[in-house]
């Protein structure tokens, strides 16, 4: 991995005036370009070892490019903000928009590095982080995002000749920490982890760029031009030509002569009398009043996914849920179509925004999932992006619930008839008429593509950490008891697992 | 203030299930029309004694409205993040957007008056608070917030009593904290801190409303009847009749014979040679690279705004800047056309977003003035909008300053001759061409309109907190030399300072 980076490669200064003022002014042109055209947003990583340059280089590369359309974040150690929830939480908030570029020192790759090198994890939590990590980096680059990974290597001897030099330096030993000798003292650790780790993360879509930080002309052209080269090659492309071509084989759902599916399989005639209702309702609502106050969800948050048909009574039973909850806590997000701010992001990033801190609930009226139904059925996105979807989708939820969400997926399924009968009293009843909208009479005329979607979502996206609750809907008393006693149950278990 | 509050209001069961319904509907309704229109935002604020209900209050709330369009917040301690910024940053950043509504517990009000009630605060320190309330209020309702403040009452007898009570039930214990009844002790100074910020804060945009809080049914009532007289209002009004209909006298700027102002005032014949240029770069950018590394720059933030027509050199001034300064530490912020996250704000949240934390620099190219130049020529605002904008930056700015940032505000200014040079070589230069458009062709047509405007946004915002620093800048060395040591002087002089 790092052979080449220890041959010492130079580039002289004669060589690098020369070059310069054309590289310079090329990648300018092709950073104008990218913000006009807003095909897609470019982000470097910038790793590797101590005293190879990393600042240095990355400030060449600002003083090169338009400032005003680059951003470069250190993420050091996570603010209160961000400790309280998912990891990948403070990368997501900082990913540039399309159009611009982002360059991340301390990524992702910092954390699972620096404490298996000092033996605060097991080989197996360094396996699950690189697991995390290919997934995200896939999520990214098939979202169109492009990833330029650039690792900065010295050898053993290089390393220490460079601290060396700049702490002799009056004018840089503010650049060398103790830190710095401290990690220079473990560099056959370190390198024997980075290899490792460069070797499994070093994929097809998003490459190691191992760079000789030797010497500071060498590397900032050597970055300099692999960053013209990939902006280039990019714009030059057709737009979409990123993504897979070839489609990948898609499961085919054979249907039985039934027509069994694990939504008509649910009971729809399961309901409650009134007074049955009004007790269970009362009881449930103080028993989450209770679990939202214990001291156990402290260090947990509740996130609540309402999905289903129309007219499902997803509002109703959302109601029945804040109400046992202090407005302070929660937080209801309605999805609806996404901003201006959210289409130049990957998908989930506009739900990543509404993660919720522990202590706190968020409840999605709608969510994530229209990924694989509305827009899989609407075609409002490629089949390539939906299919993908799925392992993203479980991917998001698993780093959810690692950091202690708990999450609670309903579907609210009611049958033709009772939609119907719902929607001819929404249109006669003052106060719910702004609930029926036009859209809901033709999705309406879609029953059984939505279906198919749904029973695909449901198999793909039921796992043990966030499974699916189907929840026969065609009685609402029946259906919001159930969304209680379901959150609930798994506010319990979270609670009784500590 | 209080008087009415005192009476002792009550409900009864009967009438207030009797009204409910139909004040569910209408709210609803009302609800559903604000969301349509996107016409304007609501700020609910809560505030009042302990035991007063405001927690019922606001969940009742909750029940009776659409919940996903209603965001509540509780603003306890800061977080790390929000205590590393000026103090209403955290009331910025959680503004609801227009259509929706927003309630605020534990807002502007409570930490000025906590403080001024325990001895933490002088007495000239609640008058500065309540000033920057006032203005800050003035600034929400001019940008056409409806802004409900709710004042919840409760008599010293009154309020002993309702603790005891919540006390004494075992549902209800958890609510009574002890930090409660040591408040409680402080009642009277309590009081008299609060009747007296109520008075000085209750204007005729933004009114308290002070509910008596003792009965349940009569004080969620209240609340609801307000809001939704409130909302049925300013529904009803015309767009914009929320603004002052009669305009304010506006200053008239007399223009003496020779024309002279502040910008003809200037020698642009000021230059420097290349060398001395090159000489004087090196020694300030090393300098202002040191007092970026100055520790205590660690509890400092630096902001920076460049203005000037088009081609006046702020983008190579800017890298100057930028050069000197770490990648990691700064941030440039171009300043474009507003996104639609930021339209569903009032005018200063889009730069609000961007206030650095503690430690870090944000480099404006443009800014909030472009409300007084670009939107007051090219009559993209109304004139009251552009007028009230000088008190507001003013005030914007304040804030900034008072909390440890440094201003610097660049006017570079060319000639039109030597605009015209620019253009032409732009046009004629590969890697510039893209910084020349139609619109900067068009703005030069506006050569006398934008310097008036200039002119008057000079002497309305250069403050002693943050004065405009003038730069001749037909000769871009002798600017970029100015900019870096108007920067460097102004950090030396903030050191100095502590």
């Amino acid at each position: 991995m790092f052979e080449d980076a220890e041959l010492g490669h130079t580039l002289s200064k004669e060589a690098f005036d020369r070059e310069l003022p054309a590289l310079r002014e090329k990648l300018l042109e092709a950073q104008a370009a990218l913000l006009e055209s807003k095909r897609f947003p470019v982000l470097l990583l910038i790793n590797g070892v101590d005293g190879a340059g990393k600042g240095e280089t990355v400030n060449a590369l600002h003083e090169w490019l338009d400032p005003r359309h680059v951003q470069s974040v250190a993420f050091g150690a996570p603010s209160d903000e961000e400790r309280e929830r998912p990891p990948m939480w403070r990368f997501w908030r900082a990913l540039p928009p399309k159009g611009k570029l982002g360059i991340f020192f301390g990524n992702w790759y910092t954390d699972p590095i620096v404490r298996r090198v000092h033996g605060e994890s097991r080989k197996v939590e360094l396996e699950q982080s690189i697991s995390t990590i290919e997934h995200f980096e896939r999520m990214l680059t098939d979202e169109g995002v492009l990833l330029l990974k650039f690792w900065f290597h010295l050898s053993k001897k290089g390393q220490k000749k460079k601290l060396e030099e700049l702490s002799r330096n009056k004018r840089t030993r503010w650049r060398v920490t103790p830190r710095d000798w401290e990690n220079a003292s473990h560099y056959d650790a370190f390198r024997a982890v980075c290899e490792r780790v460069l070797r499994e993360t070093s994929t097809g879509n998003a490459p190691w760029i191992v760079v000789d930080g030797s010497d500071s002309r060498y590397r900032a052209m050597a970055v300099g031009r692999t960053l013209l080269g990939a902006l280039e090659r990019r714009l030059a492309a057709s737009p979409g030509s990123h993504e897979r071509s070839v489609a990948n084989p898609a499961p085919v759902s054979v249907r039985d002569e039934q027509g069994t599916n694990v939504l008509r399989a649910l009971d729809m005639t399961k309901s409650l009398r009134k007074k049955d209702y009004s007790d269970k309702l009362e009881k449930l609502q103080g028993r989450l009043n209770q679990l939202s106050r214990d001291p156990r969800f402290s260090s947990r948050s509740l996130v609540c996914v309402f999905e289903g048909p129309d007219a499902g009574g997803k509002g109703g039973a959302i109601r029945r849920v804040t109400s046992s909850l202090d407005a302070r806590q929660y937080r209801v997000v309605p999805v609806a179509a996404p901003t201006e701010e959210e289409r130049a992001q990957p998908y989930l990033w506009r739900f990543w925004r509404h993660i919720p801190r522990n202590g706190h609930a968020a409840i999605f009226d709608r969510s994530w999932y229209g990924r694989v139904l509305v827009e899989r059925v609407e075609s409002f996105c490629r089949e390539d992006d939906w299919r993908r979807a799925y392992a993203e989708i479980n991917d998001f939820e698993e780093q959810l619930a690692r950091s202690g969400a708990v999450l609670c997926k309903f579907w609210l399924q009611v049958s033709e008839d009772e939609q119907l009968r719902r929607f001819e009293e929404r249109k006669n009843t003052g106060f719910k008429h702004y609930k029926i909208t036009d859209e809901d009479w033709r999705n309406r005329e879609k029953w059984t593509a939505y279906e198919q979607a749904t029973c695909e979502m449901i198999d793909q996206c039921s796992t043990e950490i966030a499974p699916w609750t189907l929840v026969p809907a065609n009685d609402k008393y029946f259906a919001r008891i159930a969304v209680l006693e379901t959150i609930c149950a798994r506010l319990e278990a979270a609670f009784a697992d500590e």
